[in-house]
């Protein structure tokens, strides 16, 4: 049996994640394509209580490293538990971010070295990475004026202006440097500009 | 300032850690050493939530990387919130296991890849090492039983004998690696003969 594809979704806040979600698993259910849709950090009862340590606002100053080391230990467990085996058993996964966002929130972002997270991405991951990329690229100040009408911000929605501008360039670069398998979709278009050009990229998919 | 003096204490199950970590302390206490007495896993609210989700018995199973990472997450947290700040306020600090307890769990017990532990070992301590550990040693079928007597079993405990033979044998392995920073201690002798012992280790740190 083909082994399923694996495609993650990926961007900065704001950008309509949630909504190009419910498109892209509506596309596989339209096409009888048997999927697994799930998210990062989380995926599994350890994955997500990881999820809920590394959102939560505290008093505490969060050491970078620990917190890298976290985001990599939800992904290890969620992709022994649910990840690789949907995808030996021929189905697509669909995931809300992986290791881009890792790249980009806590390389980027929090300018950790980008050496050390392809070390922890080679220890965790061995030689897999998603089929494609869809990254949805938005000035972070649109994507956080939009981001703050949906409610209480997490320890990542808090940060600064600044802090989603090295996101974003974080996220750019990646695709910049893999052209074949991210696909930049600006999101600022209309959403049916947004979602056929997602169409167009799941098809290409398809053998 | 002098930096302070790191000590760990570390051993399996059911060796006497508490015990003998009250005979430490007391020991310091007698001498006007200022020290923090801590513990790993923990040491820091976001740590010991860390603990928690390590020593939780949980239907899902743990992958052995996951756990690992885990781990040196909340170490990389405890370092930079309390054990380095300690040091260099010229306290001591008696850690209840560190980074010797992983490569015996993890490295022993679970047989991880010893090269991974010391690579992020690295990572997370830089050079940082105890300047001494006291390490019980104990057969541990005596050890079980009477760690048996203390309640129900976390997801370490509820572990086979055979895991626990390889995690002395790697606990004795690094001792004998760096006898110089390493002080075996038998801990199926009397209590006043392992408290002897402790405190002669305890008098050779003091310059």
């Amino acid at each position: 049996m083909a082994r399923g594809k694996f495609i993650t979704l990926e961007g900065g806040e704001g950008v309509g994640k949630s909504t190009n979600l419910r498109y892209l698993t509506d596309w596989l259910r339209a096409r009888e394509i048997p999927f697994v849709q799930t998210r990062e950090p989380g995926g599994t009862p350890l994955a997500e209580q990881l999820r809920e340590l590394l959102l939560c606002r505290r008093e505490e100053r969060v050491d970078p490293t620990a917190e890298l080391l976290m985001v990599f230990a939800a992904r290890a467990q969620h992709l022994a538990e649910v990840i690789l085996p949907a995808l030996e058993r021929g189905e697509w996964v669909v995931c809300d971010r992986f290791t881009d966002a890792t790249y980009a929130y806590q390389g980027g972002g929090r300018q950790l070295d980008l050496g050390l997270i392809a070390q922890l991405e080679q220890t965790v991951q061995g030689g897999l990475r998603p089929d494609r990329i869809l990254l949805l690229d938005l000035d972070p100040q649109v994507g956080l004026e939009r981001a703050s009408r949906t409610g209480a911000a997490d320890r990542f929605e808090s940060e600064q202006l600044a802090f989603f501008r090295r996101v974003r360039e974080a996220y750019l670069a990646r695709a910049e440097a893999d052209p074949a398998r991210y696909a930049v979709i600006d999101a600022a278009q209309a959403l049916e500009s947004v979602q056929r050009d997602l169409g167009e990229q799941l098809e290409s998919l398809l053998d």
